[in-house]
């Protein structure tokens, strides 16, 4: 499933792995400091180098990274080691964060619902003295950097008078923040599949079940190795990330764990509803075999009647008696009554 | 299910995250020392600051955390950080501690039984030098900080005499001693549907089963993390917490983890229900199954005799002997009592 | 479960946690030296007080911790934390150990059987700098403590020549030793319930089964802390315990790991005969099929061949034959003997 | 299965431990620095020993492992640990690693799949100062070293700017990049089997779930102790791994965590289809039931009124009625379409 | 079921824990260095002393450790701690090691397989300057040491030329080699068991499983702890052990741990193995109803009209036709053929 262009080339080889997304690379700056905002979009890779420079703060924000020569000079101009240059334009990665002497890198997934299944964007976050890059792919359904880039532009903002670790951890929070919303989503997914199982069981039932609980295994896997990476970032002895962030970080960090959580608990429903399932199947073939047995128990004795009173032996004083035939129906309809009587106060019918 | 309400806002806004509850905050003020005592409610955030100066221990119970004005006018009287000042009004976070240079905050969940349905609420505790503040919602069935208040009005109790970690601890354990009674009707709960497990299995049953299972979860999530928070207090190199408290945070402590051990014992019990259902379930069928088997194993035979000399045949001779038919009455009794027999000696009927 | 008397009492409060037991506080004394040894019974607590001035090592064993009064008196004779004093008295707690400045306080669990059901008691252990205080219910159905005593008066036992803290220790090899005979029990009660199991499955096997397993559970709980008590004793720096006493504590921890390893076992093998039970069921309700699958096969047909000739068809040929009939029975019988032998033969019967 | 022609010999005696594979001992150098390259095959195991002294980077890859005298004489010659020859030839151990003073030597498995079988080759690797060694079995499907081979011959790679540490980490990572397809190749596996037990569930194919389950759980067992085994080099403080290559030993060591990963959720995936198969064959029998139910409940009514109308009473006054028969049938052909019309509407049918 | 003969006892008290086993106390000595070599049998334990003072290598085997007058002569006359010496004798022990200032003492578990069963055999070994101790039981199927003891003839055996850790390494090494050979027999007995499994499924089969199972549960116990042992050997600080003998234990620590990995892998398959067992089971059970199902939808029509035709009404115009009854026979004939191939073409025959 992963990375199957890239079997035998050098490590720090710049292949683009992931769907194949059209269209170019767009670069969009926002560039402020407490007085003042810019927001820019740019196209050549040399227009970024003057950010670098600024005293203020930088945001470049890269979006579709297939193109490994865009790509490539980004990672000349920026600095980076080969394989961080690697890993922006590998998409399929797990969560991870390197931190060399002077940038920061970090590997997450973006988490969309779009049509009840789960959609997962990798974005690569570099941070470097007074500026941020944030690399993803083209064509998410939604931005979840809207409301950062929202608050870039209001002066009162916190945002506006920190330093671009904040900016880094500012990005992290939408990140993590946008987790929220799918994990409800799937809690609404759950219900609705435990009202069905419990009502129409049938295997097709079950099997949306356990590709849900395949989905919620993916999330987790996707999020679990988030909490190694805030926390090293939290640790880490890089001068980039100031002792005044690591209390926000913390916080990013109990998000994490929160939904880490609530993944497990909603794996455990899922896990739960099969045993359910199972059940239910059971008492829908406990109920055909308590149908059967009624049905058998009621006909069987009266055909058995019936087929005496078929006999051809000369000698059966019944046959010639007036009433037989009336008190026959009479036995066999009280007879049937009776057992269907006798069912209802077993309570198997 | 959680935070839906704050996607995408800056870290540290003021957002009550929570079920809507009205009415307006409420402070109720324990002011005391070894001699004297003082019970106040205050409507003011102003009016708290003269308990923060006095060299008494001071408990400001703030009840309703959704007015987010005065949560704001408290944090910035208290110079609480934001984060917890958001924390404060975020309902639906994990028990955490966050240790400050000048203050200890720590979020808890209290639990309550309401209707067969359990019912968490958030409270948040700030320990400064000299006084606790405590921020809990509105509207709670009972209140489980009573006690303390009872003993605070106690000349000779031991709290009166304490500082304020003290009193700290105090509220602390009154939380978590809430917790048995919790666990004991769960207990019971338990044993009933064990009853109903075994006597009248209905797919219904075990729904309740796992719904209490979940229950039991939640119940564990929202306990768990309170082991490492009150291990946090004991170990923080805080000078708020006193040496000779720590005794009584391992008590706490100890507590905490015997709840978490009897949850787990209830949720294996759980689990071992849902096995003990789908057997209840299969033993049902097997009683239809043998019944089945039975009814058939009995009439099947008769039918086939009474279709026998119900043929059409010009020579068979039984037909004219004039024994014949009450020879077949006792033929078709006897087999039908001997097999009965047969069964009841199999223990199948 | 625990604690339901103490919700809402300041921490310390000497109020007695378990079942009621009558009769009064009983005292035994075992005081000792190489030299000589000494056992009375006392009634005052003001009597405990000369063997804690004596040089010799003094063993109080205080049966029955219901009284209030006389534990708080102990207490204060003592020196005792009022949280250990409270510890005392609380017969519902977990395994622990509380290391305080010029005391050790160990509490354990012994455990009896009692007619298949498995009995904890409680028991307080305080080692003082010459002398060891034991503190348990009344009622027990055996003393564990019996082989102490006996050794005691055994000039030439090793228990005469060392001090305090080997007795405390022989004491707690007493507790730890008596585990085993309850395992052996336990194990052969999972034998016999295996036979059930296999040979009379039944819903209440299944529940004896499961009721075992959760004493299992209990007992597990009871002796899985033990663990951590004793390495917490071999570990403390507390001059209370010496060097070459280490040793012998760790076989008591080796003991106690053997001990929770057997539990596992059990637990296991007792899961696994949730197994053994379903499919014993499924067996059972195999059989059932396979016999109504062969009742059926046997008779439809014969019934339908019977149903044939009782046709009055007008232009039925084999009506009027003479051997018609005789060779039907012969088609009769020779089909049903051929279809039994068949079945034989697929093992189905 | 593992070791069994060793049991009883001198630990470090060189005995071959695999399969018997044929053919002659090949050693392949590939020699090269910066500036030139060399490529060559020699048979003398003295022809290495000039390697061993050159300044430039060599590797030499030796192919076929049993010929104990062969690898006894480059044991000698590369000054090995007599373990670390016997290591050599024991192609049934588990990846390890093992650091002595002058060399580092790693055993690996290589990954194949042909014919839906995984086959594993181990491969032994040692790191010397300028040279690397490595050992194989002949008559491996691919040989997973060659895009290294090519990568050589490119003067612009990197690899042949740098040293032996380097070349021996390429190595390392060739061969977890050839773990990715083989996962890629049984999450198709996977895929069409989840389509078999919807479809046409059997024995079997639960036989072949399980299979593969076994597979994934060696496959597990090969590659979980890798993770150690590179945390173990980059941590090690020989001298022989520089500190410019950990950086890339840290992301062989997140490719084979993701593996690792991987294959936990292909388990994972192949645990839950037991479930969807046994759900699969409930379903088929539940099926099964309700044919059986519908058509009893059909026939047997009906079966019952024919045999009413056999019985030979002499007075039935329905028997002379002129419409009786076609009335009959009427009611015959009514009651089974209601029954059907109402067994459709049920959706039993 | 350990230790029944034991509680009460003072600790360490001479009593042997096991199976009683005849016969004298048989001692064994290997004596050697580089140059020498001798092999003796003693009956006196006086007459080890010398094999003490002499600066050779010396190995005393000790058969049959349940006379405890010659067990305690021996603690004596090594210095044995009490507690070792009982160790010693207590054949029922987990696998331990007990390091102290002159000697190590080790309890492994030695392992046979006999007519499908697996034996527990306790060893004691004792490492001491110059010489090692070996205490085990009489009456073992072979003697796993016997390969050592071959060995040490050899003269240029490295085991000659070394020192008594060695000596003590390789007879670890000889206990532990003698695992694999087992887990191959219980590999074997696990293909049949599968075989079985799917082929004839009977509660007997399952238990045979479980036994297994248990089986594989008793000797993870048995191994489990002997990587502790093993490595606590290679840390302990002990100058008894040399630092050239370390790399020889780490060996023996992998095997260990791939002994380990190997029962896990043995006991998931045989969980697994419960699950095909229920799956057999249903299959069958499915086979039986959809026989039942084919025999009711053929039978029942085909009775129905047979019966429909043996009705007595009047007025019945087929039963005057002449061709009436061979049409029914072919409609009965085709009828029955006809739901057979339908069958047939839906594989349910």
């Amino acid at each position: 499933m992963q990375q199957q262009h890239k079997v035998g080339l050098a490590p720090g080889s710049l292949v683009y792995v992931g769907e194949q997304s059209a269209g170019p690379v767009r670069m969009r700056v926002v560039d402020f400091d407490a007085s003042q905002h810019q927001e820019r979009v740019i196209e050549q890779v040399a227009d970024c180098e003057e950010y670098l420079l600024r005293p203020t703060t930088s945001w470049i924000d890269v979006e579709g990274v297939h193109d490994s020569k865009i790509i490539g000079q980004l990672g000349t101009l920026l600095g980076l080691h080969p394989l961080t240059t690697e890993d922006l334009m590998n998409t399929r990665q797990r969560p991870k964060l390197d931190v060399h002497p002077d940038y920061i890198f970090c590997g997450l997934k973006i988490i969309y619902t779009q049509a009840d299944k789960i959609i997962f964007e990798h974005v690569g976050m570099i941070l470097k003295q007074g500026c941020v890059f944030t690399f993803r792919g083209r064509g998410a359904p939604r931005d979840v950097f809207d409301p950062v880039r929202h608050r870039a532009r209001d002066e009162r903002a916190r945002l506006r008078s920190r330093s671009s670790d904040y900016l880094f951890y500012a990005l992290l929070d939408a990140v993590v923040d946008n987790y929220f919303p799918v994990l409800e989503e799937a809690g609404e997914r759950i219900a609705e599949l435990e009202t069905e199982v419990l009502e129409t069981p049938h295997p097709q039932t079950l099997q949306k079940v356990l590709q849900l609980k395949r989905s919620m295994l993916k999330l987790r896997r996707a999020i679990w190795p988030l909490r190694e990476v805030i926390h090293g970032m939290e640790r880490s002895e890089a001068t980039l990330i100031k002792d005044e962030t690591g209390v926000f970080l913390r916080d990013v960090y109990d998000h994490a764990v929160q939904i880490v959580d609530t993944i497990e608990g909603q794996r455990e429903m899922l896990s739960e509803m099969v045993n359910l399932y199972l059940s239910s199947v059971s008492n829908l073939m406990n109920d055909g075999m308590r149908m059967l047995a009624v049905i058998a128990t009621i006909f069987m004795p009266l055909t058995l009647i019936a087929g005496v009173y078929g006999m051809n032996f000369e000698h059966m004083p019944e046959l010639k008696w007036t009433w037989s035939y009336p008190v026959l129906w009479l036995v066999l309809i009280s007879t049937a009554l009776g057992l269907v009587f006798y069912f209802k106060r077993q309570r198997w019918i």
